[in-house]
């Protein structure tokens, strides 16, 4: 082994962007409670096919209400209204034009506003809408620059309203089942995680999203780090009990949007002339504070099967999903110790399906709520989940369960991820967003 | 996003380990072919389990002998007599005592010495045995130390004798599928690759090879990267074409042998005092030239079902493993386009087992010699192909299908993940083992 220690010459590396000082005034919001209400009043900001999905799902959650919209397009906006309409909700007021996010913000019957709009445009807003005094809650990714992440905590923090991050994946069904292994001390102490957004977007990105096929040509990192962060981040107690500290990021080459548009784009059509920067794999790990791992992926120009892998790993076992599927060596459902593993030679366990652990660890928002998330229909039902959270701890008046801290640490890792490939695969620091309360056990997810 | 660009400072600290220039009259044994025989006599150094394992899988694998063995330990070296007379095979000479080695290298009759024996002794017996002008079929690793690595590639190059890397897994019936897929181009250009050494050992480790459970005692990094690394290799056609560029390494906490020492070591048993400072999962990006990626992992103290993940992603597919399946868009077996990759809203498609492409890509060793290869056992045999491959390369004069560039490149994640952990999972170079000669395309496994 050499003995060259070059500690200084990484360190030196490793700090390109740097914390950012609480402003005068502003205050942490961790333990800012919603005012109490009976009804949760909401605007949405944007129009388009995720609001709508939101909307959906929204429609069954009770004691919440859209009361205004506001998109620059009135086509757009009308179709809003036909959906919550058809939804047999009452017809929102509807502001258009280019005034039309300010005169939604200007309201004074508005509790909580819904962004869902291009990436780039979720921070200003949501910054606007805080300032505003409205709550947010803020569509993946809520910030795509270093900027946007402290944009966001320090109007938190100024404002004293919440920016709960939408990131619905947090509610999925087997994140809630592997949280509560998690919290049952099922799976030992805590070793390593691996999470992925690989999902196959090149038809979409091609045809009907330009502002998302832009990332593509604009940044080389993981553009779309939450789906599969967030639930790690909950396993992990991230911001409460950890924190994400460190950050290597690879990509693979860039080829498989180039390939799509040969095959789908007629020639002569000026996609041709676009530069796809982006990794069609960016691969990441990140480091905790408590010394925990994490592989972190995103791949979504390929033909692949959806994965967002959704792996913890402790020292009593593992759970890992696509499909879902549970080893435990002291299995606490079963009354076992699963006695091969360790055997010399390695007399090979096997993984089980989970539905034998179902009666134990289902979480308490499935076993209650199947039935509505399933009809609800939205991503299986985690976003009625999620909406439903969100609206029970406003009305509630509790702490919101994701908060403006994790949307800047699960959104981070697309700078950070962008600057360590830049950088010959530099490591780089996570900025700690809680400004030093990241050791304090708090709730989250309920 | 930041501009400060600080890769000079990341790639100082990505230099710790230099190239090391060619001695004064050694040369390339790229396309150093055996000389020609009918017959292989083997010299065996080491009679323990991994021996005894090789040995069972060499029995059938005609026109090759065992001649000679050498222990320091008269009663092993008397149980492989035994061994070898119960699979029906003559009596070698034996060696035993301190001259052992010396005296099994000094035979004329040794065509080839192959070498299982503790980790940290592997190199300094091939050094001794190529020197002695025997080639070497040498276990995994190859090598511990980046001392360990050129010192390989030197003998050999001075003595123009062979070191070929004993790594079974190249020759696993998957990877070889895997392999055939790459080669056909099913799975268009190549991307990524993941693969894994996740193996419980803990039983093992505590009870019966401390010189094994030393290693996590004095490192932290990747102990055993080839039986992963190996087949990627072929995926990648790496030192035929493409090689290695860079690494970063990140561990997770060190708890695994602890506690299974808690619950399984008597009071007072001196174990109980002993540091294992190695990660339980250890996890590794290393870039290629080809701008490719792959994820190699170390996981071997803790209850976990066996798993080499076994990864190739390129552009028009994947194939995966444990258990393997496959998906591939545009699909020459069933002359059909998977349409639904890249579906609006993504339309998700699934994984195939991969038993309806066996008929096109089964590999040859494995449809010819399938019952034999059976027959031999030695994990699944795989063990029993590579030695055929290596017998039947030797016997007709050919280059061997995995050299020592092979087994320095493979090995090499040991130490450079050691560093990279202890530097704060900064990125390191890889050397090229090759000495500029990495590009040319040559064969490899056939």
């Amino acid at each position: 082994m050499s003995s060259v220690d070059l500690t200084n010459a990484a360190a030196a590396a490793a700090a390109p962007f740097e914390d950012r000082p609480r402003p005068a005034g502003a205050q942490s919001v961790r333990h800012l409670r919603f005012e109490p209400r009976d009804q949760v009043r909401i605007g949405l900001i944007g129009t388009g096919v995720r609001q709508g999905g939101l909307v959906r799902s929204l429609a069954p959650v009770p004691n919440a209400e859209v009361v205004a919209i506001a998109d620059p397009a009135p086509e757009a906006a009308r179709s809003m209204v036909e959906r919550l309409v058809d939804l047999g909700k009452p017809e929102p007021a509807v502001h258009t034009g280019d005034d039309a996010v300010d005169d939604l913000l200007g309201r004074d019957d508005v509790d909580l506003v819904l962004i869902a709009t291009p990436w780039t445009s979720h921070t200003p807003l949501a910054v606007r809408a805080m300032k505003a005094g409205k709550h947010v809650g803020l569509e993946v990714p809520a910030a795509v620059t270093m900027e946007d992440c402290w944009d966001l905590v320090d109007a938190s923090e100024q404002t004293q309203r919440h920016c709960v991050i939408l990131e619905n994946c947090c509610y999925g069904r087997t994140e809630l089942f592997a949280l509560n292994l998690v919290r049952a001390g099922a799976l030992g102490q805590l070793l390593h995680a691996e999470c992925s957004y690989t999902h196959d977007l090149r038809d979409m990105l091609t045809k009907d999203q330009p502002w998302r096929r832009q990332a593509h040509i604009d940044h080389d990192g993981n553009l779309y780090p939450t789906h599969g962060l967030g639930p790690v981040a909950s396993y992990f107690d991230i911001n409460r009990g950890d924190r994400f500290t460190r950050l290597v990021s690879m990509g693979s080459p860039s080829l498989g949007l180039q390939e799509y548009r040969a095959k789908h784009v007629p020639e002569g059509d000026p996609r041709h002339d676009e530069d796809y920067r982006c990794a069609d794999i960016n691969t990441s790990l990140i480091q905790t504070e408590q010394g925990r791992s994490i592989v972190l992926q995103h791949q979504v120009v390929g033909p692949r099967p959806y994965d967002r892998r959704n792996q913890v790993v402790g020292t009593n076992g593992i759970f890992t999903d696509y499909p879902p599927r549970i080893f435990l060596e002291e299995d606490p459902v079963h009354g076992t110790v699963n006695g091969n593993a360790g055997a010399r030679g390695g007399g090979h366990v096997e993984y089980s399906e989970i539905d034998p652990y179902l009666d134990a660890w289902e979480h308490q928002l499935w076993s209650q709520e199947h039935e509505a998330a399933r009809k609800s229909g939205g991503h299986g039902g985690m976003d009625y989940l999620m909406l439903l959270r969100l609206v029970e701890t406003m009305r509630a008046g509790e702490v919101p369960e994701m908060d403006v801290y994790d949307a800047a640490a699960w959104s981070a890792p697309t700078p950070l991820s962008e600057w360590s490939v830049a950088n010959a695969n530099a490591p780089v620091d996570f900025p700690d967003f809680t400004r030093g309360d990241w050791a304090e056990k708090r709730s989250g997810i309920n």
